[in-house]
């Protein structure tokens, strides 16, 4: 059996605090039993992407680099896989979104036994992630770690049937999804139940189509992208308007931020929900996965032996007509 | 607007007469103000894939053929597009699993504006399908008809997330999915409810994905796979034993049959069930698919701007490890 963690957090203005926060919840997963456990995405900052702003290159940082040595020590003490996802600066003017797995096996620098750099990136009204994150070039990845075969994705990746496959195809018996995705305020009432439902659907799908296990881990509560750069807080000014809409519903008028809605889950194989965290509370979501469960259903569903590699060609088109 | 229809139905041992049930079906449908009416896998018998007899090829047709001709009688009286999933006869010793698409606008024989030749073919305990079936060679369709872009896509190929990627990318605003699938009589309690789950998980994951309507459409019904044969049924004989699984839990005995679990569906592009049926009655499920919600929904969440074509290539490989 695997235990595995997911840690729903919320995450304050100061960058440093938010670090503490996360080692201090590995050593708590690690505590209760968990070997492996997933800090939710750019677990470091509030969500800054809600605005383009030069500034917020300041937080970037070097993989490895501040956050995979500090949490190489937590690493080091618990004995848990952990995987960060970070800010991470390649070169000067190129940054992407990036999961580190940070194994206590591992003899690489700061026991960092694999990076993924989020392939798909978003652009949409207070997610404007195409301004700070390059798309990855390491394409998808399946990772031997002591804790299991992982892979990593990010976020938008999740609704990318594609990219789940890839990496199941190298091998990867459990997919995590690190992710920051949330409500604007003025559509959570009317689009807020069927965006969550949407979002977990195609993440079990990927369960299903694949037959691994799935971990979602999503940040919580309401932010309006507070980061504090050199001690002052960097944010959206309350008077600059955003225009947001969604079938035809629009709304005007200062940032009202991002209310994150958690729901972090575990999907076994066959897509069925194993643990499910709360949309409103900080949370450690602990599941035991038993990786012979995925042989098992691969053999009853058998997806994986009936797949028509010779007609589709098509998938690396952009559009067929 | 387009009104779809699926009909939901149940099969006799005379194939003839489920021929003139769909026929029949068919009319309702249209005098209810259908524009589509998709017909469920196989109509014209019960599931005989439940065992491999050769005698079973001697209801095979050809297309254009007896199936097609009656049916187009019926789109020309009545002016609705009708899917038809057929035993296709193609030449001696090649057999398909085939949807016709017969379009009341169409000067094609028996007003076939197109078909699409099932390519996934499942073989399991009571679906035997891969003797029957040679696997399709005409690759993902889209299909022009009066009643908009509609994509065929037959049962198994449902659990396929490139097929349905394919199929959209051809143009598809509607995936049809002619459907027949049950439960093993011996797993329906433990297992059944996440089986139909798991089903239309991922047929709504495919919607979601793509950002199109998608309409599942079962038979109903417990079946031992009935089939008239000059005069005679032609059915497994009940002291043949068959040996089925799940998890561990074996079952030897006679052949139960299947039931099959109704519950055809339709989704909108952003994964909504618009209409259910139930898991045990005959019933024609409709639906008004409104389809300027496509570009709505992919304008808010737009997948398709975003997929990493350079990235895909893996996926024509059967494993990348």
């Amino acid at each position: 059996m695997t235990r595995v963690a997911l840690v729903q957090m919320a995450m304050v203005a100061d960058t440093e605090a938010n670090l503490e926060t996360a080692a201090d919840r590995v050593r708590e997963a690690a505590a209760g039993g968990a070997e492996v456990v997933c800090l939710p995405e750019l677990f470091r900052a509030q969500y800054f992407c809600q605005r383009e702003d030069h500034a917020l290159f300041g937080i970037t940082e070097a993989i490895p680099g501040p956050s995979t040595e500090r949490l190489s020590a937590v690493v080091r003490e618990t004995g848990v896989v952990v995987i960060a996802s970070l800010f991470e600066r390649r070169a000067p003017g190129l940054y992407h979104n990036t999961a580190a797995v940070l194994d206590p096996k591992s003899t690489a620098a700061d026991n960092i036994a694999g990076i993924y750099r989020k392939m798909h990136i978003p652009d949409d009204p207070l997610y404007y992630e195409k301004f700070y994150f390059t798309p990855g070039d390491l394409g998808f990845r399946s990772l031997d770690t002591s804790a299991g075969k992982l892979g990593t994705l990010v976020c938008w990746d999740q609704w990318y049937p594609e990219a789940a496959r890839e990496t199941a195809l190298r091998g990867a018996e459990i997919l995590f999804y690190p992710t920051a995705i949330g409500w604007h305020p003025a559509e959570k009432a009317e689009f807020g139940e069927r965006q969550y439902d949407a979002w977990q659907t195609i993440q079990r799908s990927h369960a299903i189509a694949n037959g691994v296990f799935v971990c979602a881990v999503n940040r919580v509560g309401h932010e309006l992208g507070d980061v504090l750069i050199d001690g002052v807080v960097n944010r959206v000014p309350p008077t600059v308007g955003e225009v947001i809409g969604q079938t035809g519903d629009f709304v005007v008028g200062a940032n009202p931020g991002l209310e994150f809605w958690g729901g972090s889950f575990i999907a076994d194989p066959f897509g069925r929900v194993l643990a499910q965290a709360s949309q409103d509370r900080e949370e450690i979501l602990m599941a035991e996965l038993d990786l012979r469960e995925i042989e098992v259903t691969r053999q009853h569903w058998p997806f994986l032996r009936d797949r028509r590699i010779d007609a589709y060609g098509g998938l690396t088109s952009r559009f067929l007509v």
